[in-house]
């Protein structure tokens, strides 16, 4: 059984209103400093089998076909 | 500037419907050996200042107030 974090964020540029709308509730929750927010999303996965390359193509090949929007989003893949 | 990453994950037992779907679509897309999956989320925040301890604080502060629900969620607060 491999564990693996798939996290999933805004390309640079893309906007995130999300992102923006947090970061002015925490400026008004009186967190003085707080800058760009950006929110992204992640993915704990469990795959059978102990071939840690494998799993990594696999979850490569997840973000590509379902995970991440590859027109807007990056992805990055972490065996744990 | 510091740059700091929060993660926040549901916790164990918690269900996560939006998960089942994700491993069922995945599953779907011919992807074997597909166990469970969890989706949580990711904030990217930057905060002004260098002092690393405080920023630190404030995160946690940040999760505990807005951020995460800690009834259902965990987060972790990794400075960059």
């Amino acid at each position: 059984m491999i564990k693996a974090r798939v996290t999933v964020t805004l390309k640079t540029g893309v906007l995130d209103p999300q992102g923006k709308a947090i970061e002015h509730a925490l400026t008004g929750l009186g967190f003085g400093g707080v800058g760009a927010v950006r929110q992204g999303k992640v993915f704990d996965i469990e795959i059978d089998g102990a071939d840690k390359a494998q799993a990594e193509a696999d979850l490569k090949a997840m973000c590509d076909k379902l995970l991440a929007n590859t027109v807007i989003e990056n992805y990055s893949v972490a065996i744990t």
